[in-house]
């Protein structure tokens, strides 16, 4: 951590930014290894770009902060006091203030009064430097999550067949994300036949029909704190009608160009792209509505997106999922996601679960 | 939902906002009934103090809140537009615009931006003054919630003795509260010996003594979206020190008589008074360290908040927690929580499971 705070300042000295204040999240769990609880009363890491951090906590978290490992000096403040004033004594007379970018509104807003000298700018692209190359032991915790999601798709069918609905295998799903090796079960997407052409659909109470298309997109945090993520369609109970085995015979070929493309030196919009006309060249391009991926690490979502517009160049140890998918309004979608990460010459996938349409009985 | 819109409008009105805005969070499911995923894609209301509310989502995300039940106007962003200026086109030329208490600093400043006109303030006081007066079919939802983690307590000798690790037994408890009844496990906190005296402590690998009082804080969601959050003190596979059963005598004689305070009319701070003298009186004033409690709903953590400092009056219909502690360190600590809300004339405790001191084998 002291390494990652010293590759902190660097990077605040060079944008001129004096101190930089980071509120509970997954900027702070990577800055200082505590997972604060996201409470009403402040926690905050002050760093200023030159001299020593101080971890602000309520009096109360003070043992958490301890038992967590935190080696910073620890200021607290009683249930009474004023915790921003702490927070601007610590950070003094300063032209610029940087905070993290899930700060909440009201502290925002707070600090702003309690520091009114200072101009505030987003710090979260700092960080993200940092978060989005992952070290050695960062990418082997993504490959414990990876080796846990992947043994949850493994047991689908135990719990995923006609007549059940949604909400009832989501359940199951959920309880298996735990037994498989995940401290939380982040999100669980069963999208069974209409209803898989809503990307972000969660859990309905829709009964399971024998022929549907089943999306399922499902993600936890490994004690570790890293994110799992991975998306595989199945079909239960019969077969689909033949306009959706060719849509996912497209939608496999796009995702195995994408990971076959991504590699140190390419940009991120050039992975959509590869995949994206594929699925036009095939009449649907309209029908593949979201970006290709996301970075993954502490947070399921964060630097690099994989998306048009950005042309950021893939770098070895960047982690992010390859999720293209085709989705048919009021008939079925599919979606195949892999969380992949680059190596110095290439692409290593975590995931390991065949991206074949799964037949379940 | 139509109702809660139509008087928050009425509060912007009478505060001189001309609009709010609203990011995924307990307020924008209370105030439209969508339970938006807390993603970095843009999902904003915007409610005009006049006029018609609209719903601002991403593309991919229109048919999860049209299936979430949203009854408004929803306007959408694709992946490569700018969402910020769509909102900016809906606030329109306006003085004041207030935020979400939640919204994220980079989008209060990517807010700033595209409307550079309008002052902004912070709209969380807003919301609160509805969401703290609970509707009768959230004090239901609030009793069911209530219901489902006594059940868990119930059943905690199933799990916790001597010899199992604290991550052991919380590991089982998570598995219960969703086995009775919520959706997901928030919280589980398992303090045995001196990690009670950690108020926010959650789980270690310490292994459970014989003697040692355990404190066992846990909550979670159901799926109606409402909060459980019931404390009760085990000791397991022996007896205590004197001066613990002497501690927990003053701890329960305390969370009584603020039980029988608490009613309406009645300030936050006189509850927390009422428990705290009990407490100070026996010599353990400055071992209780935390105020007495927070309200609760659709979060764990709301207002009205019981705590030195707050003169607001209770009114029937406020949901909050009483929950005093004592916490002597490097030994134990002890305390006991329940949710409880007022009624016309009185309190009605949620928890029902008995308050004394646990014996379990």
């Amino acid at each position: 951590m002291t390494d990652r705070l010293a590759r902190a300042q660097a990077l605040l000295s060079d944008r001129g930014v004096d101190a930089l204040l980071v509120t509970p999240g997954a900027d702070l769990r990577y800055l200082t290894g505590y997972h604060a609880l996201p409470l009403e009363r402040l926690t905050c890491l002050v760093l200023p770009a030159r001299g020593e951090a101080t971890l602000v906590v309520p009096h109360l978290e003070r043992p958490a902060a301890v038992a967590a490992g935190v080696a910073l000096p620890i200021a607290t403040w009683q249930e009474t006091e004023d915790p921003f004033e702490l927070v601007a004594r610590l950070v003094g007379d300063v032209e610029v203030v940087a905070l993290d970018d899930h700060m909440w509104a009201a502290r925002v807003f707070a600090l702003g009064a309690a520091i009114p000298g200072a101009d505030q700018v987003l710090g979260g692209e700092i960080v993200a430097e940092l978060r989005m190359r992952k070290e050695p032991s960062e990418i082997e915790a993504l490959r414990a999550a990876g080796a846990a999601i992947d043994r949850v798709h493994r047991r689908m069918g135990e719990w995923l067949r006609a007549g059940r609905t949604e909400r009832e295998v989501g359940e199951d799903i959920a309880r298996a994300i735990l037994a498989e090796g995940h401290l939380t079960a982040d999100f669980v997407i069963v999208g069974s036949g209409p209803n898989g052409a809503s990307p972000h659909h969660e859990l309905s109470d829709r009964v399971i029909e024998a022929g549907d298309p089943v999306v399922i997109d499902i993600g936890g945090t490994t004690p570790e704190g890293y994110c799992s993520d991975c998306t595989r369609t199945y079909v239960v109970g019969g077969e689909p009608d033949a306009e959706f085995a060719a849509l996912y015979e497209v939608l496999q070929r796009a995702q195995a160009a994408q990971r076959e493309h991504a590699r140190p030196g390419v940009t991120a919009e050039s992975v959509d792209r590869v995949g994206r006309e594929i699925i036009a060249g095939a009449g649907y391009g309209d029908r593949f509505v979201h970006r290709t991926g996301h970075g993954i690490g502490q947070e399921t979502h964060e630097e690099p997106y994989i998306v048009e517009g950005s042309a950021r160049l893939l770098e070895p140890g960047m982690a992010f999922s390859i999720e293209p998918g085709i989705y048919l309004d009021g008939r079925y979608g599919a979606r195949i996601e892999d969380i992949a990460i680059c190596t110095d010459d290439g692409l290593e996938v975590v995931n390991t679960t065949s991206r074949d349409l799964v037949r379940l009985p």
